[in-house]
């Protein structure tokens, strides 16, 4: 027994009612990312099951991916690469469109970040449908690099991506789950 | 003497010609941060100075900002609060508005991120004309933080982005400067 309780991490996370639109459930992890305990249990909860497996380099996405994933790498001693919105990479990119609910958006990565066979992992917050995380994993394909996994402070089952990117063969690790969002 | 030598920070750096547009030596931080002796350096370098500072918070700017303070925050054992684009923080935010080129820009913080009297370290990868950097500081100010200092892995002092920081009151640290870009 510890004097000491820890939070758990769905108290942290703040849930908005009707963001960006009526009958959204935002899951908003701001909070639990600004609060030192939860960051940190978020840090050590995203890359456990890859302290084995010689990440060689963690790739995030924009924009919260980027605190998280900067973190990650970090602490495994490992660089970071961006994935980012279309147009905000100086150097040469790769690019991969994926669609929203109403039209295309694309992301990008620097051609030369990833070399051939390097083992990456990659972090967002949150995977929901998984249109960024799947288009993202398609970039690192392009990449030649060998995913060892995708990890998510959030799951949210129902809306099916963490289906979709197992069903790729990705390994997929998120911390919570919210079915019925 | 060593066996090792460490590569140098600058050394790390890609320098993109004319880019955003002609005559801009764009100083492009992503190589530096996807390796990983750069990134650990570059960790360490920005937060030395602030290790006895009682540090509470990290706030960091949209998005490489992000990637840095995230990894900045974890290694103190503090939370991160993001200052993000207009429109794109779910809860309350207060909006601060700056200057570019040609027009104007706002960037946000949620209204509840800081509490009165908290210290803030500030962190971005880049201060030039430092005009997101005040507006970042002066939603700080709204917000009642006490800014312990702000950081950057570059500084371009032709611009007068640190002496702008400075003559304000604030403390300013960068790992590298390019004088004359």
């Amino acid at each position: 027994m510890s004097d000491y309780t820890k939070p758990a991490l769905e108290d942290l996370i703040r849930t908005i009612p009707d963001y960006p639109k009526q009958g959204i459930q935002f899951r908003d992890v701001t909070t639990l990312i600004a609060d030192p305990v939860g960051l940190r249990t978020a840090i050590d909860g995203l890359l456990w099951p890859f302290l084995k497996q010689n990440v060689d380099v963690v790739v995030g996405i924009e924009a919260r991916g980027f605190i998280l994933g900067g973190a990650v790498a970090h602490e495994l001693g490992r660089g970071f690469v961006p994935i980012r919105k279309k147009g905000k990479l100086p150097g040469k990119t790769i690019g991969q469109d994926y669609t929203l609910e109403y039209g295309v958006d694309t992301i990008e990565i620097h051609a030369d970040a990833i070399a051939p066979g390097q083992r990456v992992l990659l972090i967002d917050d949150l995977i929901a449908t998984g249109g960024t995380a799947d288009a993202g994993l398609e970039l690192l394909r392009r990449s030649q690099a060998s995913v060892v996994g995708a990890a998510f402070i959030v799951d949210l089952p129902d809306l099916g991506g963490s289906k979709k990117l197992r069903d790729k063969g990705v390994l997929v690790h998120s911390l919570l789950s919210y079915a019925g969002d």
